[in-house]
């Protein structure tokens, strides 16, 4: 299976959508509404995008995803890349389509000089666990991670 | 004790690395190096800031900061103000100068439809976390921080 990575633009926006939705379903969530939808996309491609898309495609069809942007290291005095969201397509897992966009995000972290890779997984997602942790990554044990919600 | 709340610039910049240099002693850490200090400012002020700077004034003089920037969730399709770094010298504590800083960044949270406030604190820390419960924050318990160091 020829799995390729590409940045997503605006015309991609049904295949970003069509994935939330079954992401949504994987997760027993209900799918963002039509109203957060439309604020993804201009929120992705708009003037001041706020995040960044990669898609996965096979055949031209997109089978997985990541959302991302920089934040900064006050301590390292660089950029972080965090990635946000990760996601394949149930039916196309095992095929390495994860494995290939952490890689191609490795690559921008590098170009943009950042020091440091950083994401956030769900206690019960074994598998992300053990793939990430296959890939060299670290837990963070000692931090604490706090909320305010408006 | 009259305590005032401004955004930084770049004229604030002694200031500002003479209280990280604090920090940094009062953290037993090594204090960033002049090249990362450079960086440092650069990534404030310059054309593209990385992040954004608050600083606690009294009298003119500068006695803590906060260093923030804006995520995204994707799950709420909003943007999410992160604070990176938040310091208040220590013969300054204890008037409300952290309050005052936290208030004001909630205010421009709101200002910039964030759905959420975010940030990290290490475990040892429990003036922190009772300040930051006393606040009404909550910690994510079932989220694990992964890292990639570069």
């Amino acid at each position: 299976m020829k799995i390729k990575i590409k940045k997503a633009e605006r015309k991609d926006k049904k295949d970003i959508l069509m994935l939330i939705d079954e992401l949504a379903k994987y997760e027993k969530l209900p799918p963002p509404d039509e109203k957060a939808k439309k604020r993804l996309i201009k929120d992705a491609f708009g003037k001041k995008p706020s995040f960044k898309v990669l898609l996965a495609k096979v055949n031209g069809e997109a089978i997985g995803y990541a959302f991302y942007f920089f934040t900064y290291s006050s301590f390292l005095a660089r950029k972080t890349l965090y990635l946000e969201d990760i996601f394949i397509s149930e039916k196309f897992r095992k095929f390495g389509a994860g494995k290939l966009l952490i890689e191609e995000l490795i690559r921008i972290s590098q170009k943009n000089k950042c020091g440091r890779m950083e994401w956030c997984v769900l206690d019960w997602n074994t598998n992300a666990i053990n793939f990430y942790e296959k890939l060299g990554a670290r837990q963070l044990k000692n931090w604490l991670y706090y909320r305010i919600s408006f």
